[in-house]
Formats: C-alpha cells, structure tokens, sequence
C-alpha cells in the first residue's frame, strides 16, 4: 500500500459493519493506516472519548489528529481527501452522487433498523412481520439496482462504490443472522441482482479480507446476547 | 435571478423546515425554480407519489425531470450541480466539508428528535427533562461554534453555508415554540454565541424572506394540533 504522507488512524470495533466500511474504502484508497481496536461497550478509551466526544462510539477516522466521526461522513472524506489516489467512491456526476448517498441513508437510517429488530423479536408473528419489512426494502433496492444501475456487477458500476460498502458491510451479519436464526434475506429466488451482486461483493479480496467469518460473528453474538 | 437553463421544480410545503433549507440554498446559488406545493398529509398528489416513491414526502427538487430525495442530500446536489453559480454551499476543504456535514447530521439525527419532544410532553416533568436535553444539545452546537467557527458571523465563515442553512431552518419553528410554550431555547444568557448566530443568520434578506412568519406557523400548529 502507498503511504499517504500524513498519519492516519482508524478507531474500530473489529465486528463493527460501519468500521467495515471504514476500512473498504481506506484500502481502495490505497491508505496506510494505524487500526486501534477499541473497547466499544465499556472500558471506553481516552482516545475515544476525546475524539467523539459527542457520540462516543467507532469508527472514528484520525487524519493529520483531526478527528472524522460518522462513517458515511468518513466515506466522502475518504474519498476527498485521497482524491488523486485509487477509484472514486462516489461518482462524479451530482445526480448519480445523490442517488448513491440517497439509498445509502436509506440502508442505514431505514432498512437496518428494520432488520436490526428481527433477532430481538420476542414472537413468532413478530418476527415473520419484520422480515416482511426488511424484504420491503430490500426489494426498493433490487429495483433500484433494476433501474439505476443494472448490466454493471456493483451499485458504483464496474468497480464497488459508496452503495456497494454501504450496504456491503453488513454481508457477515446477513451471513450471521442466516446461521442463527435460518433466515437468509437476500435470498436468488426473491432478490435476484442484490443475491448476485452480493456474490460480486463479497468475492472482491478487500472484501474478503475484512468481513469477519460467519462463525466468529455468531460468537460474538451469543456472548454479547447471553443471558446475564 | 439568473436562468439555471434546465428546469427546476420544488415539491414543497410552506411550513417544512427542510423545504426551506431547499428554498435558501436554490436562492443562494440564484437558480430559477418552480415551487409547487403539496398536500403532505393527505391527498397527496400523483407527482409527489412518483417522484418519492420511498418516503412520499417534501422536500423534492425536480432537475431536468429526474428527483431528488431528501433535504441534506439535496443541499450537496445543489452545491455541485450550480457549483459555478452564486457562493459555494459546503466547505471546500475535505476535513471543513466532513466538520459541516457531521453537524448538519447531528442537528437534523439527534437534536431536532429530542426537540420535537418539548412540545409533545404529556408532564411539566417530561417537558422540562426534554427542554434540558435538547439544551445540551445546542451547548455542543455553542462548543462547535466556539471552536471550528468562531470569528465569523455564520457556521459557513463571511457567508450562510451548509450547516448555517442546516440548523437556522428551524429558526421560524423556534420562534413558534416561544410563543406557544414560553421556552426560548436559543438564549442569549446561556448561548451567547448560538443566539448572536441566530440574529446574524435571520437578518439575511433571503433567509428573512423564506423563514414563515411565527403567528402563521402557530396558527398552522394550532389547527394541525387541535382535538379531533
């Protein structure tokens, strides 16, 4: 990887699908940098605190010791500050950055917190109903692909963009959620383009590379989630 | 107004905050827009239905027949899209850009969520915890300024930027929580810089302009608030 010149520094959470994003675009980008594995539910570190004092939480991106909180805000930076180096993360063009940071915010601020609600649903017909929701939104983005983006193998065209990391971050909790608890969401028969294009992404090394293991996910999992 | 040379529309709702950051930065860049108000609580219309097919709400601005969806997004669409026209909207630095975004972000994500709240509080209790909250936030908005932007007389430096635009297009329903429940937020005593800000940001002819006069945002509230 190429050096950037200035010291970068990556607080994360090595489960963390928003720290995924961080480090997808930071390899793309040919980055050198320093990852710092944080404490993320107590214990948190002075050098969290201090560096998003408002949140508190990871990724939190160190450029030059300013400090950048907020991975979607992080990708754009990302993407700006090592503007002459490695592919764009977002297009170019206005419109197609709009569309691509539009269906971004929707997968965090709408689908996920759909999704996220599957594995605490406390009954059956509960559970049933917010995966219904979850394949709702799902399927805006199959058409989305449908309309927007079709014949190329990611949402960013021939290359993986901001959409692709985006959503592609969360392809170990899809895996995870799928081995936990049955239910595989981007599933060929109902979502053709995102099952093929979530082969796509999940193939590409950077990816590969950074996307926990299914197995080391649901450990996680049932060690954070087990009864205390 | 200079003639942007495609055709603008606005999909909007007078009293919509975020149809105002619309209003504000198109006025900025001095392009020539077609505003077309909508019903945004039923009956919506066909073109509103179309155009948002995810949300189905206002703000939507409509550049050469294609929509775009969501205010902060469309605040950056138009800082790129008339990036030769009228003051820049964002920062042209990376690390300013990501400062901005992530502001306008916790204005639009955090603060403005618990703000809400004040005027739903069912006990003087709930509402004077909510008041208090929404207080902490404004004081990290006040640290923010004191820091990253103090010196000048907007968030944006010698002109209105993007979190400028962000956070004072809630002025108009600022002045209406006054006059409804008593409570000024922005408070000289407690926000010096924040309420010097507001006077400068609300002083601006285009901002003085579009922000709605506090009696009709009250009277608005009173009929949308009123016991069925």
């Amino acid at each position: 990887m190429a050096a950037s010149g200035d010291e970068v520094k990556l607080l994360g959470a090595w489960a963390s699908p928003y720290v995924i994003r961080v480090r997808i675009a930071l390899e793309l980008k040919e980055v050198s940098y320093e990852y710092l594995e944080q404490e993320i539910w107590e214990n948190k570190s002075e050098l969290l605190l201090k560096s998003n004092p408002v949140y508190k939480k990871v990724p939190v991106l160190i450029h030059k010791d300013r400090p950048i909180c907020d991975s979607a805000i992080i990708l754009q930076y990302i993407d700006e500050a090592w503007a002459g180096t490695g592919p764009s993360i977002l297009p170019s063009d206005p419109y197609e950055r709009a569309v691509a940071l539009f269906w971004a915010s929707y997968v965090t601020d709408t689908w996920l917190s759909t999704t996220k609600k599957i594995i605490n649903a406390s009954t059956e017909k509960e559970k049933a109903e917010t995966v219904e929701q979850s394949l709702v939104g799902l399927s805006l983005l199959e058409e989305a692909y449908e309309k927007s983006f079709k014949g190329k193998p990611f949402f960013g065209g021939d290359n993986i963009g901001y959409l692709d990391i985006a959503l592609g971050c969360f392809l170990g909790w899809l895996r995870a959620l799928e081995k936990i608890s049955g239910i595989k969401l981007i599933d060929r028969a109902k979502l053709p383009l995102l099952a093929e294009w979530a082969e796509h992404f999940g193939a590409v090394a950077t990816v590969e590379k950074l996307i926990p293991k299914t197995d080391k996910l649901v450990e996680y999992y049932t060690k954070v989630h087990q009864p205390k």
